[in-house]
């Protein structure tokens, strides 16, 4: 009842919207969870400021608060939150103060506890604007409660209150979006039961700020001055940084749970960078080029592993986890409360540029960017001073968007001035005055132009704004939002259990959190204070591998990654030894899921493998035309030989794929690769053989009884596999005794079954073909990992 | 008769050698232009501190200037010379004193003009030994006189003044030693008709300059720390440097043949550039390694094009020439006085690192390093003053070679403190002083570890102190020094009618000499000041080419290299296209030598070529293995393949050797592509095939007077070619006619007939296959050189 007079008192007020233009329709908005802080800090205000825009749009507006407390106090409390909204300094204040006094009016609290609350609450909407005459033009519910609430809330307003055929839905939820790939992927899920995809808007509120929204608009309208430059050629690096000076004290129940990476990295960062790294879409304002757009960028990244982070945790970090949720006082978190990461790409655009992320808590400032540097491509002729002189091309070249705080404390958008003058839109931005006190990073003010909002707005207000005018390109969709997850989970995975470096907090911090690019990772800069005090003590380098013995010949063991790296380490070293002997090296790869991360780390860090006078052979190969997927080849190409420089002579895919028809005994592919391999190696003698092990205890493709490829064979046979695609080709065993070394390689749980018996059986290749594997003069050396060895 | 009393007197004197260490033998300098102007500056100083450091080795010393001037005046000069030497600062007075009294009544002057002078010279030394009872240890002529003398010093020494047997002979020549590769390899094989290699000794003064002469020994001694940094990884560019204050005035007759490339770029800078690129020998002492590892550089470098390098001229020099050399007012030098040029290495250890050499007269300082700056590759967490504290590793680092002058005013080694504290021989350089007040490359001296020489030397005493101890790697052998010339003089060639740009001189040239690197080259900065107030003016871009039509279809013409420029930007444009129309470029490619300029300038200036996308398909092959190096696979691998990224599967030689034989009727290769072509290229039609034309008219491998590939023919055939190898494998004119486009390609003098003779003949294919070429819905596009358009 009183909210129909309101209405009415609100659609009749003078200067505001007349009767024809409201027949745009009414709209309901419903804040969830209206008396949390966030609602108090920022969600009430945008809804007014949204109510102040939009007045005089032709729609018509109440504003519904809920939460799960009795209408008295709820009531209560919201109001007082509602009394406390201020006036934008660009608003004549009496105009808001009236509009103050509408929103008021327009705005009740509800009980939304069980599905009762839920349904009379869409009675009610219904029940005011018959009585209106309004027309309903959409709902908004905004979701500003604690994640496990959702799918309770989800199924409530998708039961009973979804508005009318012909009247929108729009479902606001905020984050956290899940905890990792798989919790996301079931949140997602559970939503999809209950919305349409066009239906949800997910809050990234960095997506709401102004320098970040202007991210894309600036590279669309510098377009043809970016185009030239926004490559790995004149690129040197892209830094994404948020620097908080605040703790998580108050927070730890959450944080605890999420740590820096899943807090910040994970979508504000990410997103940042995903602005900056994806090539521009035609249309700048299609959601959907860009989610595409986006998503192709996602897929460019390289996994990140374990060393492509660094993670440390503020010293008094573990005594606030320790009190506020009352743990023992001698527990441990390893909850990362700092991270720098590592980002590459492999696009052709931006192979070899590092794109650095990084954000923490207790740092010596307050301050987020993201910051492209240019390389340094001008030699200045002149000295010192005069080569400094003026807008030098020696400069440092770059071009900042400053999200806030600083030392501007504004958001803003610089460009060097040697770089430069930049088109933006003079209607949202402007050209700010040279402060000439102030440097960024180590530049003063006047090398650059600076353009800063003309209204500063915040980032709420924005988002909220965008979601009244259904903007789905600035909120993040469940592919995006599966995509980072899908990202940034296997890091998560690797680090959990890593203990993060400690850090006293602020400018204590000094050096120990600088970090720096070492071989395809990053390391801190400063060894570990307790590791300075100990030179003596192990360095990185060291592996802590198990050397030991395994079936006569030497066992590496380490856990899988460090083991790889070992490996990796090993197989260069003796292709630079093989090289220094014989002018070249031959290597045989065997195919498979395991070899994959090897070829990756033989291609992302070891940059010194002499590849040009590498021969690459397989060992083996399915029957199946070299470019599908099944192909050993093909993922061999993929993971190695496309990212090294192997001549094109050197590569010997097997010839499995003659005449254009597979492995035809008369096409005499066997023959012809063994031919290739009499001529070009050695004796036939390969100077290292990779072999895995199958867990029937299968080698190469050499199958456990079958006769094929054993003694006495020819060097390279055709055999048959028990699973598809049956048909294979594969190196022999007499071929294979004939190398001078013999790695093989074991990962994983699943092997170890396998492991343990091949421990213990003796040389019985027709049973086991990998117990046939014994070079003759060669050397055999066993890769196993601690999950292959030990279970 | 003096001459023997005097060597009796100083054999005999009391601290100094005695008859024992006499026994090593008597060595005679002859100093070629002893009155010279070199002679006067350094030479006689050297040859006096030789004597000062080898007074008691054992050796006995006569010292013979020689010029073409008669006896007495000769003498007088000379003498006047050796009056004004210089005792050292580290040499006790009264010794000195003694030693230089002894030192002139060991030279005396001698005519050197006809073949008797130089057997007069040689009887004269023999009878002095024979007179003395002392054995020769050897015989040095410093040649210290024009080029032009050069062969006939040589030949009178070789013929009349060699030393008997068991003793040696030691030539040293100073530069210049020719004027590009030809006079070099003609003046090389003159002096070989006189003098062993081992005989020669070239000298290039850098190679004393302590500062240039430590960089191998500093490289040596600090291989286990730079060996991880000394590579493209981290090196971000690598700058030598020679500048000067002083311009050409009084030199011109010299400087107006050579310029400052020859002067100084050719010699000074590459020797010191080699030290830093080459790979570093086992032992660096060992002349012959070092050479070898330099020659080795020498191969791994890009050739220089044109835009390899910027050039000036200050504004005085044009008038100090017509005055020097009585030209005409009118008269335009184009002879550079300043050179900026960018260098780069196709070795793993250094691809995409550019070097940069400049040199220039009248420049605002005078000054030479070499400069190796390492990419910054840390992040430094904390903002501003606190991250530039102490060693932070976010501070730049470099090495630097000092070589003097400039601000420091003395040989030096820096090292940045946040680098490395590096090895340096105690014995032969100190750690310098902290000067607080000196900043190299914006930074405090202090940030550096800092080491200068125990013993300031001069470049020539240390040179002449090599000779004497036969210290070949201190010189320029023939070896290296044409392997120099032939990586200047095709610059030479193509820059030698560039008008260079002018500039005022010392500060006054403020940005006028910047420049910077540009798709492969390097450009000043600052347009033209011309340029700057007509900015209607052309821009470097936009390419002065002919558009007109030849044989009815578009023809594009210009200078050769402006003409691949604008062919290698058509291919990529096609390829874009297609890439955007159809997911991928299908490309037919010709062998031979013309299109190698345009792989290399692919492969170089087009980042951007969408080459994941491409297919390469060959147009023709010779049959030969694809190794071989007739192949024409093999020169496009070489020239293109290798530097960018077609997949493996993208890559399509043409099957001319199957089952270990070439070209055999029943392996059916030309099918076996055809079939491939069928399968892969939508109705066989290429986006682009790109063909040359022969003397003949003959374009692929179709040719006159042969019927096969013609019309009606299948799409890929064997043909026989009139020269070898005979045996060809040829897309068919039916298949080339139906791409999309056809470029044709012809460049150079030697094509001008067939052009011309193309320009007015029909469609005869039979005669002439080129005239065949006509796309039945595609396009053809002529690129035809001003040489072979118009002769």
């Amino acid at each position: 009842k009183m909210l129909g007079r309101v209405l009415c008192t609100v659609l009749f007020v003078g200067a505001f919207p007349s009767p024809a233009e409201a027949s745009q329709g009414h709209i309901s908005v419903v804040l969830l969870g209206a008396t949390g802080d966030l609602a108090k800090k920022y969600l009430w205000q945008g809804l007014f400021q949204l109510y102040m825009d939009q007045v005089s749009s032709g729609h018509s507006f109440t504003f519904h608060g809920a939460a799960l407390a009795a209408l008295e106090p709820g009531q209560r409390l919201m109001f007082d939150v509602l009394k406390k909204l201020s006036c934008p300094p660009d608003e004549a204040p009496n105009r808001c103060a009236v509009l103050k006094d509408q929103f008021l009016k327009l705005s009740q609290y509800h009980q939304l506890k069980t599905a009762e609350n839920y349904t009379a609450l869409s009675r009610e909407i219904e029940a005011l604007l018959r009585q209106e005459g309004l027309k309903e033009a959409g709902r908004i519910f905004y979701f500003s409660v604690p994640p496990f609430a959702y799918t309770e809330i989800a199924r409530h307003i998708n039961s009973s209150c979804r508005p009318p055929a012909g009247a929108w839905l729009r479902v606001v939820l905020e984050k956290p979006f899940g905890h990792d790939l798989q919790s996301a992927q079931q949140l997602a899920a559970e939503l999809a039961g209950f919305f349409r995809e066009e239906e949800m808007y997910r809050v990234d509120h960095y997506l709401g700020k102004q320098a970040v929204a202007h991210i894309l608009p600036f590279r669309d309208q510098n377009r043809q001055l970016l185009d030239p430059i926004w490559n790995q050629h004149h690129v040197e690096r892209v830094e994404v940084v948020l620097k908080e000076t605040v703790d998580a004290k108050g927070r730890t129940s959450f944080y605890e749970q999420y740590g820096v990476i899943r807090d910040v990295l994970q979508n504000h960062l990410t997103e940042a960078l995903m602005f900056l790294l994806m090539e521009l879409p035609a249309n700048v304002s299609s959601a959907q080029e860009v989610v595409q757009h986006k998503l192709q960028a996602f897929q460019s990244l390289w996994g990140l592993e374990r060393s492509s982070a660094v993670l440390g945790q503020y010293q008094a970090y573990d005594s606030q986890v320790q009190e506020e949720l009352q743990e023992a006082r001698g527990h441990v978190s390893t909850t990362p409360t700092f991270a720098g990461v590592l980002i590459r790409s492999d696009s052709l655009r931006w192979e070899g540029v590092p794109f650095l992320l990084t954000s923490g808590k207790a740092l010596d400032e307050r301050v987020g960017y993201a910051r492209v540097l240019f390389k340094n491509r001008a030699y200045c002729t002149q000295s010192g001073t005069l080569r400094d002189a003026g807008h030098s091309q020696c400069k440092p070249k770059q071009i900042i968007f400053h999200f806030g705080h600083g030392a501007l404390n504004t958001p803003a958008v610089l460009v060097s001035r040697n770089l430069f003058q930049p088109v933006m839109p003079k209607d949202s931005w402007k050209e700010a005055e040279a402060r000439s006190d102030l440097h960024v990073f180590g530049q003063p003010l006047s090398d650059f132009y600076m353009y800063s909002p003309v209204k500063e707005r915040d980032a709420y207000s924005v988002l909220i704004s965008h979601i009244y005018h259904g903007r789905k390109d600035f909120f993040i969709t469940t592919e995006n939002l599966l995509a980072s997850w899908a990202f940034w989970t296997p890091l998560l995975d690797s680090t959990s259990r890593q203990p993060p470096r400690l850090y006293p907090g602020g400018v204590e911090n000094q050096h120990l959190l600088d970090f720096e690019m070492v071989s395809g990772g990053v390391a801190f800069t400063l060894a570990e204070p307790a590791e300075l005090l100990n030179p003596g003590g192990q360095m990185p380098s060291d592996f802590r591998a198990i050397q030991s013995k395994f079936r006569q010949s030497p066992l590496v063991s380490a856990w899988a990654e460090d083991l790889i790296s070992q490996l990796a380490s090993d197989m260069e070293e003796a292709a630079v030894r093989s090289v220094a002997r014989s002018g070249q090296f031959h290597l045989a790869l065997s195919g498979g899921s395991s070899p994959v991360v090897l070829f990756q780390r033989l291609a992302r860090h070891h940059y010194s493998f002499p590849w040009k006078h590498t021969h690459v052979w397989l060992v083996d190969e399915r029957c199946v035309p070299l470019t599908d997927s099944e192909s050993n080849f093909l993922g061999l190409h993929r993971h190695l030989l496309q990212h090294v420089r192997v001549p094109y002579f050197n590569i010997h895919p097997m010839p499995v794929h003659l005449h254009r028809r597979l492995c035809v005994e008369e096409d005499r592919g066997a023959e012809l690769y063994a031919k290739d391999i009499a001529a070009l190696v050695a004796n036939a003698s390969f100077d290292l053989v990779l072999l895995g092990v199958g867990t029937d205890g299968h080698t190469a493709s050499l199958f456990p009884r079958s006769e094929s490829g054993l003694e006495g064979a020819p060097t390279v046979v055709l055999t048959e596999s028990p699973v598809k695609p049956h048909q294979r080709m594969s190196l022999s065993l007499p071929l294979i005794n004939r190398a001078r070394q013999v790695f093989v390689l074991v990962l994983g749980k699943g092997k170890h079954d396998i492991t343990t018996l091949l421990s213990r059986v003796g040389h019985e290749p027709s049973k086991w073909p990998i117990s046939g594997v014994s070079p003759s003069s060669g050397q055999l050396v066993w890769y196993v990992d601690y999950e292959a060895l030990l279970g």
